[in-house]
């Protein structure tokens, strides 16, 4: 179990260092793409489809974790692909949290959000604090670090920040997502000649500020992705002390080369993830079949942690 | 029930018009503002005080549904005070969507979703949709709309439009929340003196124009807080034909004045939430104890929809 009460950049970075490896596998579950004989034992055996998904969804997840737990610091489920499942599929995602800690694997949950400082405040206990319990105080998902949506401003994000402060938790703010229509709204150019995401940048450096760990970055992150080469090099000197979280890499067309400059001179500082094109590696594998798609995903990261070594 | 063949906004409009109310009621349960005689009940019986939880903001929502569904076209449970209490609170989130369908009002999750394309989709399915099921297909939450949030552009929007488009139902869009700091990002002017918000206004007009039923409103509205009553004016020119999704009423400082012009010449276009304010209205009450605080929502509701009828 990893140490709570010590600052996640510090956390990070040493997971990083001791696994050498920057590689954050997604830990995004599609039941269409679960291997049958997964899928087929557990909608045989439970009456309740929902059911039967998510334990799909927990199988599946284990033999993924099994496989690349020495490999990885940290995992990123999308809560979408288990909450689309309603209270089983937040069940998988609690199920899936819980085994990569055991596994001493950092948590990273993908819940992009962001809401009014009061209601945000119930999302920051619910992930990264404790929630109330008719005067009780409980852990509820308690996972490492979370992504946030900052369309509401400061309001939507420090209740994040707060409780990640509490208990030696992150946070990642969406700044240049990975997606194409990222433009739409983050490339918009304002009256001083900055984008959106500049001055997003601007924010979360500033939102970070007062809580730079040992290892020098902050508790703040941001989230760029990979699909972006060019923006990652003027956002890292923007942000000098957030730790990148890089999405795009791999499936979506991000490549070791377009990443590097995310990272430090040692290293450090970035995390970069990849879903479908780990998880479901033996979909496109003519070594491996369904029964071996944790092997795969294990050839895959090894692969990706090649690539990112550029040695 | 509700006929989901028909368009969102028609289902809408004719829900205010026949209840003559614009009135949402915000179901957004705190547990430490539960009446103890509820909470009591479920903490003793269940050993599981998540179970409790979500037991609780059960009864409670039932009493308030039972309380105000003649008076009000639509109800908005906000997410994240059940999601705080894991699988067990998505479950109370479900039962309260369920019950308020059941008595023939409109249930409209405020999620504030919003995420790369295939992501997005699986929330949008979730939702509004139908969920795979191993080969099967199911409504999961199956809600007649959802807040969406834009920073990541129409990719992110667009899979909630697909699904309400094909069953009937609705999305409304972050455009000026009603928070202080919404001013962070929303207000920054771009190049041509326009705000993000104008901005916003302009994508969402677009976004809905394919998609217009029969009482002239589209299946995509906006969100536009109460807080900000010259905004109300100058935006409900900019999108004609968006429902405003109106927060910020009552506790957070918006009074009746500040959101006529949401509205159009028949009293249509808009919908007024207060949450706390009816919910706990017992709490700020003379007349009331905790035992009738489905009482004192229905006083509270019917002086909102006086206030709302500027008689």
């Amino acid at each position: 179990m990893t140490d709570k009460t010590s600052h996640f950049a510090d956390r990070l970075n040493a997971q990083i260092k001791k696994k050498d490896s920057a590689v954050c596998v997604g830990l995004d579950p599609r039941l269409e793409q679960i291997p049958d004989f997964i899928k087929e034992k557990h909608f045989a055996k439970q009456k309740n489809p929902f059911t039967a998904a998510a334990e799909s969804f927990i199988e599946f997840n284990k033999g993924i974790i099994d496989a690349v737990f020495d490999l990885v610091p940290i995992v990123k489920p999308q809560i979408a692909f288990y909450e689309q499942y309603g209270a089983e599929g937040m069940r998988a995602f609690k199920e899936t949290c819980d085994y990569a800690k055991e596994k001493g694997v950092l948590t990273l949950a993908d819940i992009k959000r962001g809401d009014i400082g009061s209601t945000a405040e119930a999302y920051a206990k619910a992930f990264l604090g404790k929630v109330d319990l008719n005067g009780e105080k409980s852990e509820s998902f308690d996972v490492d670090a979370v992504t946030v949506a900052p369309y509401l401003g400061w309001d939507g994000v420090k209740p994040f920040v707060n409780e990640a402060v509490k208990y030696g938790k992150g946070v990642f703010v969406l700044d240049k997502t990975s997606n194409k229509s990222s433009a739409d709204l983050q490339d918009l150019q304002i009256n001083d000649g900055r984008t959106i995401y500049e001055i997003m940048a601007h924010y979360i450096d500033s939102w970070g500020a007062d809580d730079v760990g040992e290892s020098g970055y902050s508790l703040v992150g941001a989230v760029v992705g990979a699909t972006f080469p060019t923006q990652i090099v003027s956002l890292r000197k923007l942000m000098p002390a957030s730790i990148f979280l890089v999405p795009g890499y791999g499936a979506q067309g991000g490549g070791a080369d377009d990443v590097r400059a995310a990272f430090d001179k040692k290293g450090l500082g970035a995390i970069i993830n990849s879903s479908r094109g780990i998880i479901f590696a033996w979909e496109s594998s003519d070594s491996f079949t369904e029964k071996d798609y944790a092997q795969a995903a294990r050839e895959a990261t090894l692969t990706m942690l090649r690539d990112l070594r550029w040695e």
